[in-house]
Parts: C-alpha cells; sequence; structure tokens
C-alpha cells in the first residue's frame, strides 16, 4: 500500500488489513511434528515458530528492529512522576550515546536500534483540562511512527520514554475499557503521588466525557505523542506483515488503540513480558494476551519486549536448527 | 579442594561449602544504584546481577557450560514412558551430531555443550523391586557429575536424557518431601500410563520404607546415574563457585537431594524455568525457588535452563553495559 497521509488512510489500513499466512503456518506445525521431541514438548516455543511463519512465510528472526519512541506530557506538572520532566530529554541522550537498558538489551540481540523524539520542547497540554494533541499533532505522530518501521524485519519491538506517561497511559486504558484503577507506580511514585495519578486520571475521564467512542480520539485527547507514534507503528507493522513484539504498561495503551477500533488487529503481536506495573496484567488481558516473560521489570523503552527476543530467538534457533526424527533415527517420530 | 573420591568427601565438601561474596554483591548493588534507571525497574535482573557477583566476583557470562547427562531405568519395563528405552541412546547421538534442542539453545548463547552417557546399556534395576543402583554404581555417577564441571565456568547447566526417568525423579520427590501425586505425564503418557507412574512411586516407597532418610540413599535407591551425575554437577559447581541454572523436574529432584543434605545447598542455583511436568511448581517451592521462565516446556535435556540464559545475560549486558546517571548526564540518581 502506499504511505499514509491522513488519519483515513489509517482507519482504511484497518480494515485491509493482511491475515496470516495459513499455509506458511501448517508448514510450521508439519515440521515441528518431526522434530526430535515429543510433541509440544517445547510448550510456547512451537507457538511462536507457528506465529513468525504466519507473518513472515518462513521461521527467522534475521533482522531485528526496536524504535523507541520519546515525548513529554503536560501532566507532568501534577507530580505524578517520581522523576522530573527533563528526563526525557536527557534519557534520548543517553539512547543515542547507547548507554540505556535498551541499548544494551538491543545489542545483545542483534537488533538495530532507532530512536524517535517527538516534539519533546512542546509537551502535551494537561489532558485534565483539554485535549493533550491537536488533531495535526496526532497525526504527525502516528505518520512518524508509521515510518519509523522497516518494512524488512523479522521483529518489531517499540519502546517509550515520556516523563509522566504511565498517567495518560491509564487513563487511555480506563476510556477504552472502562472500570477504575488503572494507575500504577510508574517509575516509583509514594502514595500521595499515585492518589494524585488516580485523580488526574478521573479528572480526565470527566472533561472529556461523551467524546471518548472513537479510540482516536481517546489517543488524542489523553494520549501523547509517543503513544501515538506506538499505535502508528504497530499499524505499519501489521500492514507489512513484520511481527511485533509488545513491552509494558504504555506500550499495551497504545496498541489498544488498534484493538478497539478492529478485533483482531494485534494478531500480528505478542506480549513480551508482565511488567510490575499494577494494571498491565489487566490490560493484556483485555488485549487477549499472555506474556512470555514475568521478572518484575517496569522500565519501558521497550525492555521487557527486548528481554524477550530471547525466548523467540529460541524459539527460532530449535525450529530451524533441530534434527528430525528420520534424520537422526530416533524412534518414535 | 582435591577431586573428592568417595561418598564421604561430598558429604564433607556439603560442609564446608562456599558462601556468596557479600563484597562482591554490595559492590554490583552500588553499581546498579547509579544506573540510568529508576531504583528497582529491572526487577529480577538486579537480582540476577547480584547473584552472579556473590559467586563470581564479577557480573559476567563469558564462559557457560551446558552438561547433559545419559542414563537408562529399568523402571521403564513398566510402561512408565510415551517413548521405548532405545530412544535414550539414540538421543545421545543426536546430542553428538548437533540435531537436538540443547544442541541449538547451547549454540545460541555461546554455551560450551558436553555430552555425558553414563552405561547406557546397564539400565537401573526397577526401585520397585530393589535398589535402582549399588553404592558403587552411584559414587561412580555423582563423581563423572562432578569431573563435568568446567571449574572457570561463569555459569553451569545440566540437562538430562534418559527415557522414563520423571517416574524415579518422582519417586526421590515423594522420599525427600512427602505427599503423593508427585507423579506427572513426563514426554506425554496417557491416564493408564500416569496411573502406572503413580503405582510404580507408590511400590518404590513401599519397598525402601524404613531406608529413606539420608538423601543420597534416596539417589541410590529411587534415582538412577544420570540423575546422580545430576547431584554431583551441582555440588562441584557450589565447590568452585560457578552459578547454576536449575532445569526442570529431574534435574530439581536431582538438586534436591543437596537441599535436603544441607540447608543452603543451592543457594547458588537459580531456577531455570517452570516446566508442564504437573509437580515442578511444588518441587520448586520445596526448594524456595521461583522460576526466571514459565513457557510450557517439558522436554528436559537443560532445555528450559538454557532457554534462561537470554534473560541471564540480559541481566549482565544491562548491569556491566549501562551508563551511570552521572556519566549520562541524567537527573535523579
Amino acid at each position: 500500500m502506499p504511505a499514509p497521509t491522513s488519519l483515513s488512510d489509517l482507519r482504511r489500513a484497518l480494515e485491509t488489513m493482511p491475515q496470516p499466512d495459513v499455509r506458511a503456518i501448517a508448514a510450521a506445525r508439519a515440521r515441528d511434528a518431526v522434530l526430535t521431541k515429543p510433541p509440544g514438548a517445547l510448550g510456547r516455543l512451537e507457538d511462536l515458530a507457528e506465529w513468525l511463519a504466519g507473518w513472515r512465510g518462513r521461521v527467522a528472526v534475521d533482522r531485528i528492529q526496536v524504535a523507541v519512541f520519546a515525548g513529554n506530557h503536560g501532566i507532568a506538572a501534577r507530580g505524578v512522576s517520581a522523576f522530573p520532566a527533563e528526563v526525557t530529554v536527557q534519557m534520548v541522550a543517553n539512547f543515542q550515546a547507547g548507554g540505556a537498558a535498551i541499548n544494551q538489551l538491543s545489542r545483545l540481540h542483534g537488533a538495530a536500534m532507532t530512536v524517535h523524539p517527538l516534539a519533546l520542547d512542546r509537551p502535551t497540554a494537561d489532558f485534565t483540562e483539554g485535549p493533550a494533541i491537536t488533531g495535526d499533532e496526532l497525526l504527525e505522530a502516528l505518520l512518524t511512527g508509521w515510518a519509523a518501521v522497516d518494512p524488512q524485519a523479522d521483529l518489531f519491538v517499540a519502546g517509550e520514554m515520556g516523563i509522566a506517561n504511565t498517567t495518560p497511559a491509564a487513563a487511555m486504558a480506563a476510556a477504552l475499557f472502562g472500570g477504575s484503577g488503572w494507575a500504577g507506580r510508574g517509575t516509583g511514585v509514594d502514595d500521595a503521588g499515585l492518589a494524585r495519578k488516580e485523580a488526574a486520571v478521573a479528572a480526565g475521564l470527566a472533561t472529556h466525557a461523551g467524546q471518548l467512542d472513537d479510540p482516536f480520539d481517546v489517543l488524542r485527547r489523553l494520549g501523547g505523542r509517543e503513544i501515538a507514534a506506538m499505535t502508528g507503528a504497530y499499524l505499519a507493522a501489521r500492514m507489512h506483515r513484520v511481527p511485533v513484539v509488545l513491552d509494558g504498561f504504555i506500550s499495551c495503551a497504545a496498541a489498544a488503540v488498534l484493538h478497539c477500533a478492529r478485533p483482531g488487529a494485534l494478531d500480528h503481536c505478542v506480549a513480551g513480558h508482565l511488567s510490575a506495573e499494577g494494571a498491565h496484567g489487566r490490560l493484556l488481558e483485555a488485549l487477549g494476551k499472555q506474556p512470555l516473560l514475568s521478572l518484575g521489570m517496569r522500565l519501558g523503552e521497550g525492555s521487557g519486549a527486548a528481554l524477550a527476543l530471547g525466548a523467540i530467538r529460541g524459539a527460532v534457533a530449535c525450529h530451524t536448527g533441530m534434527a528430525t526424527f528420520a534424520e537422526a533415527g530416533v524412534s518414535g517420530g
């Protein structure tokens, strides 16, 4: 498809998104059945091999991309984060210099990492007072994310950095799925900070009441640029048939926009991990995703998804490298 | 210490085993505190870095060893496995030729893999009728495992292959920790096979009643050579200060011998994964270990532990490669 230039183009993409290649899945399943192991003995590694086959047509991870998006949030002024807002731009420099956790994990797994700061000098508006960003800003962020995806990648991970961004993510989750209790401790706020986050989410929902039916409106009114960029990237990955590893709470809030706009829109995604952010498990459940890892991580940056690359690479190594029963002369195949 | 030559030497090793280096742990913790991330945000990766520091004196995984032990079991004749006994020797050939799952995972993580068949032409005796192996055979197996460990390794994984060996492992767990329900489906037995396993475990406990107080007697009477080799290897690793990643149910039954003989004997071990074998979670709980992964694997060979190497290597990459707050000019350190 031609590169999208409008929100309508993106909505149309959701209507025409490709489906998994059932023949490639069947071929992967047939090979798995004759590998030298009892049927099912590799557990979820077998599912991962089939999933990769379904989207890429083959079981391979030769080319892995990690894209980190960064944005600033007006809501930070409400004391919802344990860190000051200037940390966003400082961490972007750290990403560019190779010093952050995501740099190390990307290097470990041979992933190409790109960094995408989005208008860091223009924080979103305070969403308790009005829309976080304008329609033009939303489109720009979505298209930035879209353009960031390497169509040739065998796997795509999006990460984020944005001081205070668990608060907009919580507001988005509340708007998309209803209920309360979506706010969590983020990078480590105390009880008072958590109460401020909960209050901000409630105020945001009240301010935008009656205007949150369209998931893209939820993203524009309550979200932010780096979150919208992840949404755009996940959609682009689907259109390019690039499988995605979701990260933590913010990544899943970004993905949830697509899920709510179109059921099945995240079929190309696996959940990399369950983070320590309180409501992440609930959000994964709403998306119908079971996490690969659960190691108490809560860093963002794409770090949980990047760590899960080890399991996915393991799945590929076994599927492609193992001998068959016939090749190895093993009984029972 | 000089290489052990008797069971008494091994028991003495348990009495004199080294403890973690608290200064190295403190140094790792101090570095972790100034890395560019919120405190605790890497979750269990932070614990893993400290654990490695405690045993190796530094946070590194330059040298990883995977040793696979194989043995045959007389109990197989009782129809407790979904596969025929000749598969053990066939799979050893597959390990040696590089075609098994553990070969692929070892290669992925740059681990050196060794294969140790133990008297495959002499299966253990049927433990429902008498001791599985003699005292001499036990010692030989323990010392084979001991000698297999590379004292210079930064991480050690033991794997096993032995058709029917979840049955002796279940009998050992029952003898060491009491209770029933330790038998599971192994490589995939049906209900009738599971009932035969449960009956075999019960018969074994009855046959050896009153003679299972010493954990090494449990290993000799109910276990098997490859299981004993793992026990010996885990003890050698402790004496050489080599950290260990435990694998599934059989690996943990082998390790449980040390745990029951001497509390704290597994402080140098982490649990690589929770397998799909029914009672593995209960066994891990008895050992006080929380698994790193839970991906429904039930292959043995050390495959779950080898997959967990990805998380451990990620922990090392972050700990050693990340910039500090001061280096990166990030606020909040």
